[in-house]
């Protein structure tokens, strides 16, 4: 049975002191709902709810969400996978959905992160990484990606301005995302010169953390018509796994389970690489999409920094790869990042995407990393 | 198409510091794994985690237990519902199949809480409730279902006796299972004369927080027969939600969800409560089991006190419930429970459950709620 995303619904990333995590999520959930064609909540099966619970104050978050969201008695579910935790949302509603369990699934990212405090923030970062044996000696998020970036840098050339190029493509597109938590463009000296993080990062190299949400309503092959003339099918939901700990992985520039679930995604949609015309990667590092473009395969192995020094990942260019501003632009709420990237997506292959629309965007694809790599998510859509 | 339960694992429930979360989890594995029938590492495809993270010190706990289990590059995904978390990883498992996703899924219940200090507990539990508008007025779950006792001793007479009845019993069957926390028989006077936690409770009205593991292996119904002989197979998975708030219930002397999800599971199984010859369901307090044989079927609205008195929910009673000593005498591992259940459930229906064993038991059932109602999941199981 085939899966379509029928509508879409997105909030302003950023600090959102203004909003609860429930309120973030209403926020998006309206805006799917009107987005469908005669959608009433009385269609809905159930919902999925993305998002990293730890964050927020409130427990329990899918009992407050499908209260605010008037979905009771509906089922409601929360996925965690780290920051895929939105793309697990979205790979079980399509199961519950081909499963002919349920014809409708509202799908939620819903995520808060700045409810708690910096130094608790860190304190529950850090421990994403393996604790037993190390985030006990000190790692963190951006301590991970430098590593990654310094064996990519050592083994193929990889520049600190090629590293950059990556997040001054991604601000630009940014700039023209109503919903991105930055929306100025940024330049390759201001990146490089940047405040260091962790060699080699300077601020510009690494997302931030933020509030927001974002909706996909998914429906069988059966019902999607019915609730929108453009549906958006899901053709290919790719998933694996690496060891969580860095000292299993057989290196550190490259990421075994995108290339794994970059696999399986292609071979369920029938595509290759090559067939790809937009794409959303997990950008939490700009090491990070170079990695990703690798994985994919939208480049050999080794070449993703002169990919994007040579505008390949650009609208015009070979891959277009975040043209909504990526992580980096948008913000990371860690839960809703997936659900993002599909919004994004199925904007795209809608052709509704304005000023950021990629010409003749058929097929699409979403790549969502979680933690340091021990999940990987990669969903092939095609209009 | 059919799913069925092919193997079972299941760990000693209680205070183990001897154990990490990852390592609770493999005990449970690797005992489902040695009870399928040449069933080994390369047969699954996919494992889900059911576990609260909050109460660990490790994040991403879905990456440390597929590392553990030497699971990579397999998908693995965690499911929260509060102290239903396990049932939403049974429920999610059943779909991955039913989609034809996957054939064979492992799904992991893996919880410790005892980690964290009992005020860190306290005041993580207490958040399960409303944040915005109960629990900053201190509401907590033994005020919560204390609450729900009243309500139903002043509508139906329920009595301090009846409630103590539940524990009596459970404790009794606790006493014949070498996996629960606490093993020994109580008496009604000793419930009743108790140190109180909130009035009508006792100590012994109310289940121990604990740490431990399950796991219960699924397979499609052209796999199972290849890794068992005696399929267990799940014909009914119900899942419903009530409003988190309890100010926005109908009442307080019944769980609409539990209802509406034993509909949904009755009706998908084409039962209904009186073929139901075995039961796990989700005593979390005394009150709750009273509850549970109401909102289930098993007898009338307002009789569940009359029905324990009656001994009707022993073995050789109208309908058996939790003759594995149920979260009470088990200890509840909060995301571990429902797998738990399940396990009971399925080693019920083999036949296989020696002192406590219900004779000619071909139809079970789990009941797990979450939090204080706002989620229930109900599954009906057949042999």
């Amino acid at each position: 049975m085939k899966v379509a995303a029928v509508a879409i619904g997105h909030g302003a990333f950023g600090k959102r002191s203004d909003a609860s995590v429930q309120e973030l999520a209403f926020e998006a959930f309206r805006e799917a709902m009107a987005d469908g064609k005669n959608l009433e909540r009385a269609d809905l099966d159930a919902a999925v709810l993305g998002s990293v619970p730890e964050y927020h104050k409130q427990r329990s978050l899918g009992g407050v969400v499908a209260e605010y969201l008037g979905l009771n008695p509906k089922p409601i579910w929360l996925t965690e996978c780290a920051c895929a935790s939105g793309s697990a949302a979205v790979r079980t509603a399509y199961m519950a959905i081909k499963s002919g369990m349920h014809d409708v699934v509202a799908v939620i990212g819903a995520q808060k992160m700045t409810e708690l405090s910096t130094p608790e923030i860190l304190a529950l970062m850090g421990r994403v990484g393996e604790v037993q044996w190390e985030s006990i000696f000190g790692t963190t998020f951006p301590g991970y990606y430098a590593m990654f970036a310094n064996a990519h840098m050592h083994r193929y050339g990889t520049t600190r301005e090629q590293l950059a190029a990556v997040a001054v493509k991604n601000h630009y597109y940014g700039s023209l995302n109503k919903f991105a938590m930055f929306q100025k463009p940024v330049t390759i000296q201001r990146c490089v010169e940047a405040d260091p993080v962790a060699f080699p990062f300077g601020i510009f190299d690494c997302c931030a953390n933020a509030d927001g949400a974002a909706c996909v309503i998914l429906a069988s092959e059966e019902k999607a018509r019915k609730f929108t003339d453009e549906p958006v099918w899901l053709e290919g939901a790719g998933c694996a796994t690496t060891s969580m700990s860095v000292l299993r992985r057989p290196n550190h520039y490259s990421i075994p389970s995108a290339q794994e679930a970059a696999r399986q995604a292609y071979r369920q949609a029938g595509v290759d690489a090559g067939d790809v015309k937009v794409a959303d990667v997990h950008d939490c590092f700009t090491i990070a999409e170079i990695l990703a473009y690798e994985d994919l395969g939208f480049c050999e192995k080794g070449k993703g920094g002169k990919f994007v020094e040579e505008k390949q990942s650009y609208i015009g260019g070979k891959h277009p790869v975040n043209v909504d501003g990526g992580l980096k632009a948008k913000g990371h709420p860690i839960g809703t990042t997936g659900v993002s990237m599909t919004v994004e997506i199925v904007k795209q292959l809608r052709g509704h995407a304005d000023k950021r629309q990629v010409p003749d965007a058929d097929i699409g694809l979403t790549h969502n990393v979680g933690g340091i790599g021990q999940y990987c998510f990669v969903n092939v859509w095609r209009r």
